[in-house]
């Protein structure tokens, strides 16, 4: 788990040392200085100029020795060259926390990595945590440790805030800056991680999410070196029911390509970022203003108490494009209760009174009218969320004043309930909403799409009770393994390790087919399925190394011989071990579970249906192991394809708890001994109308180093 | 075709008359009086007020009657009780025009319906186009023909523009209308349709599509009574290569009930809407703020020459953002040229000059190098678009008035190249841009958007040339038809009309099936499948109606025996007309093509995948009736599964050609008896990779009035 504890000095300094301090206050050493006075930073200041007495209007030192008593956090504003230096400098004064301003290290290319892992080796010597290098550093509102050189900080903000936000790239975060705080994000923490030699996002989060005034966390990021560490920041935050909304970029393959070329970071397989943050209820953002406008409405709505919305607008038609968007993202725009269209029409006689509810312009005169039909709405329609459009009455310089009252008036009235307002606004009555935490948004679309976000996160919360997934001991026959595993002892570790699949049996020659057939026939008679053992053959079917639907005991044995020869003759080359004999199965759908290795997340759950939709169609979906059931059953119902397990052409639905299972269980397994499996590929695993099975399996051994 | 003509009048009037007329100029008998002398306009304006001289100083007729001289268009706005009345007298006059602003017709239900009804009837006999009723009228920039009530439109906007909107909504047009204004959008016209009682929003598109100071078309659209008129207007647009932007409500169930308590119109299905608007390169804004950006867009920007984007960011992090961005929608993120990179690093030497371009922090003091760099790219490059991405740039008081210069520049020397420009932006540096018709968003994934908006009105508008295609006769042999066609005259109707169908042979005894057998075997010997006939029994095989691989005549003698029997006794009460003979065929991709009949649109064709994907999956998509090869090549492209079709597990391509040939030929030939075909159901219609051709057919023949 994250070392929240050696973050402290670093992130909550009580002195700051500034080396490369400059009187300047417009330069990278000076600005630091400028904005810690400005901000009203209660800690100790030390620039260290040797060259200067005072650095705007503070002692200088001429070294970091020279300072009395203790420094927590040195921050670094010298060139490239000089960074090595000060930092053991800093390990010997006993400073616990470093932020390096310069650049020129891993971004620069091989050498500069080199560089920055003697940094790195030093800090972690000296239990030095360090943000950077080539970072914007950070700032603390609460505290007023601002110690960053971003220009735009500079300028403050009304009020410190509740949104924290940690990002890899101290440009976005500058400009993110400037976007939250239009959007109505005020700040708690800003953080910039830079280079990330120690502290990265993951740290950042997992910070954020301990932070008491930080209520939800933004996160903006290109890779990453430690995904273990990012997954448990993730459940971190959750556990402590804070909301993350991230941007990570490099999803498609030009991205990730500039991905690699900006930074030394790996961008990573873009569907395991995504199966992370879908697992841990991240919200994955995909312009700019998204992050900031979910940012916003998780730091100040309540979560909805439930998924019905209703919708109040002065538009009837701006009404049905937000029952569109609502439905769209599966709320449910559920019809008014028939005695509240009564009590609707009784306030406003022409008003549409079903959902949405147009209120009409009549209101716009009198906002009493629709402050009553809003608690209508709430109280008899018990709606978890009423979403409010009211064209431009926010540029009314008679009637936006009254915008406050009403929402706060019906705030107090019913605080459990998620009130998200739309309007086009006058500035001051904007920030006026901004300040008392309401929920608002000029484009009525968004309103929605903001419901929906709390929505998610409230059943994220409400998920921490699932059953952690409990990982078995690693299995004894995969110690000794290297590389792909015949067909019988994949499907045998799968059965021992708890996935249903069946038991056949060895044939190594013409007699020993007629047995087994007998001693299948014995417990489960009906037709068997002869295979050639080979874990050179993929593809066993096309060398002739498969005969289905034996249903004599001779017919086995003369299989047995018939498949010898055809695969002698087609595969000269291939080692086979004999055959194998099963039952043959039938009835159901036919599904594919595969393990992958992440090199950034380790073990990977996968899962499609056969045929064409895992192989030609890529309709698989991902999950990070170890899961359990729950997870399981929202992996299998994510697939577009997913519908087919519900039974078609009159068959009957599949099992799919035995399917969510079987995926829980591949997971655990693949945890247990995440450091010798390659991979794992069942196909076909069938899921029956009650039960599933294995029918065919490859598991892979790492190569040994 | 829609009549331009009589539009004219209404849109275009040389004199007003404005019965209801008001001395107060803020009532809505009076704001359109107050705005019409404001915006300059420079006909003749007459009030009609029988208790005053005059109103709002202008010379007041106490009746319509009274007026000297023509009068185009008269606006009624008086109560509904009294519309009538006026109609009646303003068809007297000769009036060629009306805008209703009265409230109380077809909004309110039946009794309402009624009365409007009346209204077209009066409107239709004279010749008088009318707008409404229950509207906002419109609004001429060009000639100050301000005819509405509306309120913002009273504060004017800076310059005419070019960007026409038809809303059916009032309440959204107002809205809009502001919304359209901060995004950096100019109106040319503006009109609201309301009740539609006479022009619709395919009139209004028509109109805007006519009109030569409107360069992009907007509209909102909640229903629509006449599908043609609106797919010929949206045809009309495209072919004078005027960009349309829609919004259609009522996607969801949800929004479509919305719909219908909302107005009178039908919402119509919404799937038949959305292939209306892609087959005529409309681009479909699901927000309002699109809507707006993407007009903004395509009344200002140069449509891109190529896919190519090149993308040149201050933060290397938005730059991996916008190439996500791009390629998600297509577009081509290409490597920037070894050459064009050196001569970019020997301009800025720390930039990142792949694609994207890491322009650094270095160009913000100093914008000619960012100049340099984006006529290299451009240039040497060969990028039909470069999006740049500048931060907070537009904030800077010292930096920001330098970007119109740079814009100016650029555009100067590559007038064909589209530039987007990325910034937060201070109010003034925007309204410079907007008045030079710059491209620029603040949210940067919002230009990719844009961009790639406009790469699809290219693509649309160069689709003209292709062939309109050929009704063929209405089939003879649908005349006296009713209800479902037996399988066998199915197909040889769709093999007469061109579609690719098997021709089975009718065998209706034994010796009959003999027969069959070595007459299909003399022409292409090989096994036969054998199936009851009759219309009365949609699925044959669970009666024990089909037997496939029938391989001797011997064999088919005796199915046509069983199978007569089985069906006999599984299904007594059908009606069934022997057998028919067919030769077996399989290898391919088996797809489905069906008709149906839409209520606002007609014949409306669908195409999807067998197996799971049509029936199951919804996999399936449509396109208005007829349409051409090219077109139906592009409706094959959209299924999800279409990947299919390119041969998967080892099986070849299949023709695709042949494919989109069939669904054209389908599409004329359910063009052509539109007034005759209630549906068709192709299923399965095999494609092969050579060739393809329909296996089982039911044609519907609609029911006599």
């Amino acid at each position: 788990m994250i070392d929240l504890k050696s973050l402290a000095p670093l992130f909550r300094p009580a002195s700051i040392a500034i080396v490369g301090a400059s009187d300047n206050p417009a330069k990278i050493g000076g600005l630091p200085i400028r904005y810690l006075k400005a901000a009203g930073f209660s800690g100790a200041i030390h620039p260290v100029n040797p060259a200067r007495e005072t650095v705007q209007g503070l002692t200088a030192w001429p070294r970091l020795a020279d300072i009395p008593g203790d420094v927590d956090l040195v921050v670094i504003a010298v060139p490239a060259r000089d960074v090595r230096g000060v930092l053991l400098k800093a390990a010997e004064k006993g400073v616990k926390g470093a932020i390096i301003f310069s650049a020129g290290f891993a971004e620069l290319g091989a050498s500069g990595a080199v560089e920055q892992a003697e940094l790195a080796a030093i800090g972690r010597g000296a239990g030095i945590r360090m943000l950077g290098p080539n970072c914007s550093g950070f700032a603390n509102f609460s505290n007023g440790a601002w110690v960053t050189f971003a220009p735009l900080l500079g300028e403050g903000q009304a009020r410190p805030g509740n949104v924290g936000m940690v990002s890899q790239s101290g440009a976005f975060a500058n400009f993110g800056y400037r976007v939250g705080r239009d959007r109505g994000v005020a700040f708690s923490q800003w953080i910039t991680t830079g280079n990330a030699i120690d502290v990265d996002v993951a740290d950042g989060v997992a910070f954020l999410a301990d932070d008491p005034q930080t209520k939800a966390i933004l996160f903006y990021m290109e890779g990453c070196a430690d995904g273990r560490k990012f997954a448990d920041a993730l459940a971190f935050a959750r556990s402590k029911k804070k909301p993350v909304i991230g941007v990570k970029v490099g999803a498609t393959g030009a991205g990730a390509a500039a991905v690699g070329s900006h930074t030394a970071s790996l961008a990573g397989a873009d569907h395991v970022f995504d199966a992370v943050m879908r697992q841990h209820g991240v919200y994955r953002a995909r312009t700019v203003e998204e992050l900031f406008d979910i940012g916003y409405a998780a730091a100040n709505g309540a979560a909805p108490v439930n998924d019905k919305v209703a919708i109040a607008s002065i538009s009837g038609g701006v009404g049905v494009l937000l029952a569109d968007a609502a439905a769209s993202c599966g709320l449910d725009v559920a019809p008014m209760p028939a005695a509240a269209q009564d009590t609707i029409r009784g306030i406003i006689p022409f008003a549409g009174a079903t959902n949405p509810v147009d209120v009409t312009a009549q209101v716009i005169n009198d906002l009493d009218l629709l402050e009553k039909c809003l608690d209508v709405i709430l109280q008899q329609g018990e709606y978890g969320t009423v979403a409010c459009f009211m064209g431009y009455l926010g540029l009314s310089e008679e009637y936006s004043p009254r915008i406050l009252p009403l929402l706060n008036a019906i705030r107090a009235r019913r605080p459990d309930s998620t009130v998200v307002f739309s309007t086009l606004f006058r500035p001051e009555i904007r920030a006026q909403l901004v300040a008392e935490g309401h929920l608002f948004f000029e484009e009525p679309t968004h309103a929605i799409r903001a419901v929906s976000a709390l929505r998610g996160f409230a059943d994220s919360f409400s998920r921490q009770a699932e059953a952690a997934p409990q990982l078995e001991k690693p299995a004894p026959a995969l110690a000794g393994a290297e590389g792909a595993l015949n067909e019988f002892d994949s499907l045998s570790l799968l059965r021992e390790a708890g996935v249903p699949a069946v038991a056949p049996l060895r044939v190594r020659f013409e007699e020993e087919a007629r047995r087994a057939f007998r001693a299948l026939a014995k417990d489960r008679p009906g037709p068997v399925v002869l295979k050639i053992l080979s874990s050179d053959l993929m593809h066993k079917s096309d060398v002739g190394g498969v005969a289905l639907g034996l249903e004599t005991e001779d017919a086995a044995a003369e299989a047995f011989a018939r498949i010898t020869s055809l695969v002698a003759e087609n595969a000269p080359d291939a080692r086979t071990e004999g055959c194998l004999l099963a039952p043959m199965m039938w009835g159901g759908v036919e599904t594919i579970l595969g393990v992958a290795r992440d090199p950034i997340f380790g073990p990977v759950v996968m899962f499609g249906l056969g045929g064409v939709f895992a192989e030609t169609l890529k309709d698989v979906t991902f999950r990070v192991a170890p899961f359990g059931e729950e997870e399981a059953a929202r992996m299998i119902g994510e697939i577009r394809a997913s519908a087919v397990l519900g039974g078609v052409r009159g068959a009957p639905a599949v099992d799919r708890a035995a399917l969510a299972r079987a995926l829980s269980t591949l997971s655990r397994f693949a945890a247990a001994n995440a450091d010798r499996i390659e991979s794992v590929d069942v196909n076909p695993f069938l899921v029956r109308p009650e039960g599933a099975v294995a029918l065919d399996a490859v598991v892979t051994a790492r190569a040994r180093e």
